[in-house]
């Protein structure tokens, strides 16, 4: 169905899926309401297993009930937990803030519920600990764990990830991982919970670097074995609502990562790069090829290749809207461009997939804790003045 | 609500608006599929009147089933002039093959409906005459009519127009417009109907010179008053199930139009441009900035403004996801991208604001005959060795 | 020694070539400072005779010493006839305003000089016909003449000539030409002898079309056979020393051409585009392939290859410094770029190596005769409200 | 004359420079061509002294003599001690091998020759040591010293430091600075004196992340103060002339360095990064605006600007081509771009400007020395696990 194709893994029935799958989501703000996208729309774009919205779940009984209203789902509710008592509730997608994610994840994987968890997984590397072993606690079971991490469902990224494990790019020696936005570049923006390490865990860190470390895992199918980092925090004090208070998360991160396939990747995220909106860069250089990409032009992939007649070699821009390409084919006919969240859509659909035919979806618990584990090794190298911290 | 307001016009109620109002989409297949995904979720992202997906229209019984299951549709038919009856349809949306348009169009307004029609209008003047007449008096009794030149909901466009309109690119006085496509490049593309005059009316003239007459028509908010034209077909012959046939279509078309403004417009269309998969090109220059833009990266626009300080000027890439962007705010965050199918979405917006508001939505039927004429005149200058043809 | 490599031509001896070539420059400001600055270098560069630069002539005493000195001529003159019988000036550059050019280089000619002369070739067709004449009795007692468009010796576009050349687009069906400035879209920009019709002929068309038509020509190797065309001054007054003055040639025009081969070029200039400031762009749609290119980026060629991998194809951005690049291994290593001077030294070169060898270099004054035609059949069709003009 | 103007200095006077200032270039290689070209050329462009060139100096005879008729050298030597005692040499340009500048260019100053040396100033901090004290005791006598980091005089990084320290930015918090090419990425690629430490120093640092820190500090104007770094060698043997041979110089260096001014700067140099060629590339986000840069298209630079309105906020692509940039006013029209050698005649024109009016122009040697304290200083910290070392 889609491409590309989940690692091969093994099999843990729990006897045949229901007609329909009942779909909970905790959670209704912006992740709410891409996830809510994703769950509407998956039906009319892949074969899979046919989604039912039984429930929007949220704090505000009020907000929640528009919010259902708006998306598309049967009804609201503000107590998970009894969502997870359902027994028309299949899937259970969360949302919400991350200090949340591992009570709700385990309790819905102990309740037999296949479990989608917007990334990060986790706000520290012992909740997603636990969260990894309930996961393989529950897989035994036949029950699917996944983690958020939608951007590897951009086709140009899936693509590359493709092209990498083929060899058309030799191989990978050096990897350049930046996210850049900001939004924090104004000094007169305000504080909010973002900024307080005690509700957010870290800054640039765990909200962007988590996607590019993903990125990295993800493309070169290759651990990160040693870290050296350092984090910023370029605007020390904000304004919020009881005055003036210290930000106690970094602006900006950046750190030299070694992988066990020998490569090294330089890492930068940051909030204050000002102009740059959205701008998740990848670029990988092999001994045969390179890859680049911006998630500001999600629709485009460049490649060099090595191997093309000597003067007309270059960055091909590669519009990654044909059949051929992954993800691509169940949308529209080439050239006609995707947004930002199809790949949620897409990832609805391979975990669906996962769900049919038993078959693990990536990237599961396993995979979130190993990012977290990379993030918290950058704080690690940060303390030590910089001094590589091995995994 | 959405952005950029409708021009004012005279508001003629015919009584409240039903609480939902139920759509009937006729064709199911490439618009067929990307309208039915603008309905599907509209009241996701815009606050306008709720709709109820009630019918899907199209010949064969088996395959319309599947994709009205696919789609969302709480029905299919296959008889578009009985869902016309049906007192829970209150919009008919056509994406329909051009030559189907016009009668069904009619009947639909007749039968009191509103009613949406894929671009372009149709494939003759004469049937786009009758269409707006049609129109007009449907208008009278409170019943609204659109076309759909979906790319009038790009915010990149949508914003060009907001500039143009400020006086911030200045007097207008040259435009470059293009939609460059390549798939008829191989000579070995196989004959299909698009290729007969008979059911195609004409190639790339009618499929994509009509949306970059469009955007001339609604960037500049100025008529077209003169056409010098020429066409051409690349490859003559093509190989169809019956063996070899003549293509009695163009494969490109070129023109020089002039405005009722002073402006003189440059315009290329084809679907031989090796490489080019979806390029519609605009570029605007003025006596105080310019514009460019391109579909294929359809989140930017830029702007040259010569009242930048002097040392700093130089295009702009704006990328068109603020808030303060006209529909951009309805979707997601700053730096989060929109694709192709968003379009649709936000146009069954404005089309339903206008059934909710009385206040009818741009582009019309006149708007759509006014296009079909511009084309007419490429055809009719070619005939006369390029000789411009006054409209 | 230059690529590409002249078409091979009848070789007329006239006895071998002095040691040195002496030089005379006529004209010494923005063009007489551009060539100067190419007989300074050609030596360091190309393996061509060496050339002595003997004489810059100008009708300024005191300002055409200075200009000597500073260019590094050995002499300065006011009288241009006179340098014309010097035995010690072998090569005569002729870098004066256009309606100087044929009287200049016919005596030239006849005084058995090979001459060089700065685009366009004349202002009027009868002028240019006179120079060709000229021309071709010079060459038979192997005089050579060339024009100058310097932009043949852009390794980008001579890369692009090769290319198609050997069929690496395919059959060319489809041409973009455009030729795009803006330091008249300030309406407050001063008169200038430049935009009156009896110095300077026309304005964007003789200027800016005789690049791009001649860049046509190049890179198809096939003749314009018919013109259809407009043009348009949209600031018909301008303020000038002698206060408001009527514009008498063209801000911009547009043309359709084809050529011998089948091929159909859109042709657009114009000196009111504004943010563009020297945008020469060419678009080469081929069966096989595509070619793009864009004079502000002159290091750089873009390529699409149809017969790349499926998934892998798109614009490749060829940085045009290899070594195997034409011109591009006289100068320096990969990745370090040229600018537009430069393309006048390879220009020198070029006309150094026909003198050398007796093999003539490309574009001679047959070329610009040619290119002229088709600037005048752009002025005729437009008198004939766009009908096309047969060439 | 040339813009930026230099620092203000004390001025120390030793006469009046001759008429004419006679020119040494030590060294006819690549960096021996560049500079050549430069002294060749640099009275056509800039009203500063007048230059001859006055000898080439090189080991081989035979080739030093061809290679100065080819550049325009009056004469040839191989004996460049004898070369610093010509009283018509005025200033002695080191263009050898990094292990060769400190001891010519300690002779040559105390000869009382101004001297320049190309990039980098010297193989160790020890040499840099030496020649800084000695250019400091020379300037006492009115001697002068530049080092060639010729990439500051490219128009678009002198209007980048402008507009910094105008304000134009802000405040700057980040910087990306990185350097990246590709003519080692083939493992084939053979064996030279540029891959042992003995004869090079160090590969990719040495040579690549000079011209990068010397842009941070030239950008910045603020010196480095801790530097955490690492460096790898990806293909570790090659083949050279005696067989396969261990490769002692770096691939690639990747560090992080602190300012005095609080701005934290990324660094990653490469030869391996497949597909780029000379790709120097800088990125500077302040809390105003943002500016960014790619030496593979040194005509354009990048500025955001904060204060811009907000619906039209992006990066402009400045083309540095107008008069009132720096330098490029003594070139060609706007529009009309320079390519990689015009950095040198500018760095010349400077040069002679510091000489003619006593004013120092920067970089001297103790900014090339500050640049070889923070290269070395990555190899310490890369020594100490990437632990931060302080300057």
């Amino acid at each position: 169905m889609t491409n590309p194709a989940p690692e091969p893994a093994a099999r843990t029935d729990r006897g045949p899926a229901p007609d329909v799958l009942g779909v909970a989501v905790l959670g209704y703000s912006f992740m709410g309401k891409a996830h809510s996208n994703a769950w509407r729309n998956v039906n009319a774009f892949y074969p899979v297993p046919r989604v039912a919205q039984r429930v929007l779940v949220g704090r505000d009984a009020g907000h929640v009930a528009a919010a259902a209203r708006r998306y598309g789902w049967e009804e609201s509710s503000t107590d998970w937990r009894s969502v997870l008592e359902r027994p028309d509730v299949d899937v259970v997608d969360i949302c919400t803030p991350g200090h949340l994610h591992a009570d709700m994840a385990v309790a819905a994987l102990e309740a037999g519920k296949h479990v989608l968890v917007e990334k990060p997984l986790a706000n520290t590397v012992a909740e997603a600990e636990r969260m990894a072993a309930a996961a393989a606690a529950a897989r035994a079971r036949g029950v699917h764990a996944m983690v958020g991490f939608n951007y590897r469902r951009v086709p140009a990224l899936a693509l590359a990830r493709t092209m990498i494990a083929d060899g058309r790019v030799g191989e990978v020696r050096q990897v350049r991982a930046s996210y850049l936005q900001d939004w924090l570049a104004d000094e007169h923006a305000p504080m909010t919970w973002r900024l307080r390490r005690e509700t957010a865990g870290s800054g640039a860190l765990g909200d962007l670097a988590s996607h590019a470390v993903d990125q990295v895992r993800f493309l070169l199918g290759s651990p990160v074995t040693s870290v050296s980092g350092t984090t910023d925090t370029f605007v020390r004090t904000r304004e919020g609502p009881d005055g003036t208070e210290r930000v106690t998360v970094d602006d900006a991160a950046w750190a030299t990562l070694r992988t066990d396939s020998g490569a090294v990747v330089s890492l930068e995220v940051s909030r204050c790069a000002t102009g740059r909106k959205n701008a998740l860069e990848l670029e990988v250089y092999g001994s045969r090829g390179g890859l680049r990409f911006d998630l500001e032009r999600l629709n485009e992939l460049q490649l060099f290749d090595t191997t093309a007649p000597g003067d007309a070699q270059g960055y091909s821009r590669i519009l990654v809207t044909e059949d051929s390409h992954p993800y691509a084919g169940a949308w529209w006919p080439p050239g006609h461009t995707l947004g930002w969240d199809h790949t949620f859509t897409s990832q609805a659909a391979d975990f669906l997939h996962a769900i049919d035919t038993g078959v693990p979806a990536a990237p599961d618990f396993a995979d979130g804790l190993a990012v977290q584990r990379v993030l918290h090794a950058v704080t690690d190298s940060a303390a030590r003045d910089g001094a590589a911290v091995r995994l």
